[in-house]
């Protein structure tokens, strides 16, 4: 057993900072634990002048420009990658496998496109490779699922993965202010970029989900199996109704598998006020397990943020050193169990929401639900006003549960209707008691 | 590594029985995980010809009475005690350990009364010892606070720990029934027992939090340690008055460790509606962790019932199985970092709700408050009405934060106010911004 186990780390920027003053901090309890010390030795960053958060000098980290200073140093036993992107940090990662260096990464875009390759390059060279900082933060939910739910069959996640958009969606709910000022207020108090693209058109959600849906299921999940929409142009409105009816309007991940197929989405989703998710608030994040054993089960926390995303980054280091201590590095990764085979549209279910206008005149309504029921679908609750056009309703329904597929069939008739100007907007419902 | 591990049963319950009929459902999960079968070879009961929930017999288990037949069998590598009760469970595991067998339960008595003599056993024979089900039932806790916080400094849990009384709480706020109107519709569904004293008085929540204290403070914390009140004279005005100053009714587990002195205690407080907590509901269970680093986390789901229980046994079992197969069992366990050392009362804080009857006189209110200044306190929410006794007014404070000592000298005093003649009501307030 070593006396001291060094870390590279690849990026200092606001996690990477963590890092290091973490480690700095929590030496005691880490030696504690381990039964050696732990240092990180050196670090790669773009410019080694730049004022940082952490002094890393003070804290005998030295900084380098040059990635081989940190992937080749012999006595470096551990990478720790928090530099972003991806091109970069993929070749680094695999540079320092082939180095026989384990691999600690927050990187979710990395993980959720290259998940298959880095593993098999870890496993071929014996090495660990973890990345319980790459989803929701602090939150220890990668954990959660492989080894918490080892014995069980996971049938259903249900996840609030992105704190950008769940901030911008609780300001909407709870103070009744419109998308574009609540994105603007995130933006001035740092839950949003200055682009926010990646957070609200839930590209962000979708790679994690992947993450969450290939650990949950094992199968592997591409990215691109992940359907996605965000949460630019929804309005006030409909999350009034949602209101109303009992709903809270959040971005949704969902991932579902019965054994053979699997579903996985993104979407704005109006959520069941009696649903624990429906409390998830501000930037919190919260990840809904439906275990066929355990049942019903949530992991919430801090979704972001440096110390939480740093500290999630040190457990798996903490893993990787017990590891190493005990000879069994690399062994922990497990060939998926499952082909990947998705669910078709035309077999996917859900209840719905829909908004429409309607002309207010006699046996209108009653038309438009003869219409619902040629697709077998059928009402559970109606809100009806007036609208702000002369003769003209504004309907409200949630569905009972039908397939998307006849859904979109029966929205497609509903538009070609002449008493129908307009539908206003259509989302799925979760958490509802037949959902 | 062997084909077949053999588990050897303590008990043929509700949880015995789910624990064979899991490993039956999902051998094909397990095989993939593991690389080998999982059998439960034999089970000790107490009456073999009694009807249970799986037929032991039809999945090769052999039933016996006699305990040397499972804790002697050279060919059990791993034991699952969940026959429950305290002497007899501990001696077997005793015997296991000495027998060089890993052993897992789901026990909390036992281990919140006998942790460090068990531990200490499995370490002296290189075994492992692993209970995850032994608290909040298939909620993975234990390991969430051992390995996801393994590199953060956990400074506070305040755990809704005991479905029983969580159930009757949730009765009590929502449906404005008395506490034993609830008490007698939990027995009725199953969520508390005939003789239901340990789960009301406290004495469940109690073994639990000792238990989660010691994981996360790493030192050892005895149940005698722990200050219990329980929700026994809950009475249904202090839940409504709770609600309308912004607050629910709870049994809430506590425990604090400042670096130096820890502090457990279980006891019904109100905790803001602000909090996640205030949104568990009925039976379901949630910990809520306050990581230095990783900052707030929680924990939700089903703490009891024996499916989720007997998942989380076969959690545990996976995870000893996969040391076995690394040859690293008897490796997790690391002697507690902290002395215990316990926080004197005088040196406890909080907030406090207190309800009063004070004479309905100018001037009494001036008085009252003067004397709680005295003693350093300040009301921050007053709410008066007139109590049903004439002249008299019902006073109900939330207090500002003060020591829990200067509070009980303040009530004593204001017990000796000539126009005070009853305080009715003393909890202490959770979750609150300063609390």
């Amino acid at each position: 057993m070593k006396n001291m186990v060094s870390i590279g780390l690849l990026g200092v920027g606001v996690v990477g900072s963590g890092v290091i003053s973490l480690i700095e901090q929590h030496q005691a309890k880490l030696a504690h634990q381990l039964g050696c010390n732990v240092h990180v030795k050196s670090a790669l960053v773009r410019n080694p002048n730049k004022t940082r958060d952490v002094d890393a000098a003070t804290n005998g980290t030295v900084l380098t420009t040059n990635p081989d200073d940190v992937l080749n140093d012999p006595e470096i036993d551990v990478i720790v990658e928090v530099m972003g992107g991806i091109e970069e940090a993929r070749e680094a990662i695999l540079k320092a496998f082939e180095a026989k260096k384990h691999v600690v990464t927050a990187n979710k875009d990395l993980v959720a496109l290259y998940g298959a390759e880095l593993h098999e390059a870890a496993a071929r060279n014996k090495c660990d490779f973890y990345y319980e900082a790459s989803v929701a933060g602090g939150i220890p939910i990668l954990r959660g699922i492989t080894d918490g739910f080892a014995s069980d069959h996971i049938e259903q996640l249900l996840g609030i993965v992105n704190g950008t958009t769940n901030y911008i969606l609780t300001k909407m709910h709870h103070e009744s202010v419109s998308y574009e000022d609540a994105l603007k207020e995130a933006q001035e108090l740092g839950f949003a970029e200055a682009d926010p693209a990646a957070d609200v058109e839930g590209l962000d959600a979708a790679r994690k989900m992947a993450i969450l849906g290939r650990l949950a299921f094992s199968t592997y999940i591409d990215l691109e199996d992940v359907d996605v929409t965000g949460i630019e142009g929804i309005e006030l409105e409909d999350l009034q109704h949602g209101d109303n009816l009992g709903f809270t309007m959040k971005l949704i991940g969902f991932a579902k598998f019965d054994g053979k197929q699997v579903e996985v989405n993104v979407e704005p989703a109006l959520i069941s006020k009696d649903h624990p998710l429906a409390d998830v608030k501000n930037e919190y994040n919260a990840v809904y397990v439906y275990g066929e054993a355990i049942g019903e089960a949530m992991f919430y926390g801090a979704g972001a943020g440096s110390m939480p995303t740093a500290a999630a980054v040190i457990s798996d280091v903490v893993t990787v050193i017990k590891n190493m201590h005990r000879g069994v590095t690399g062994s922990q990764f497990v060939e998926p169990r499952f082909k990947k085979e998705l669910k078709p549209v035309d077999q996917r279910f859900g209840q719905y929401y829909i908004r429409f206008h309607a002309k207010d005149e006699a046996g209108v309504f009653s038309r438009i639900s003869s219409l619902f029921n040629e697709f077998d679908i059928s009402f559970k609750q109606i809100l009806q006003n007036p609208s702000k056009e002369a003769d003209t309703a504004e309907i409200v329904v949630i569905t009972h549960r039908s397939s998307l597929e006849k859904m979109q069939q029966a929205l497609g008739a509903l538009n070609k209707l002449d008493e129908v100007p307009d539908i206003k907007s259509f989302y799925k419902v979760e958490g509802d008691a037949e959902a």
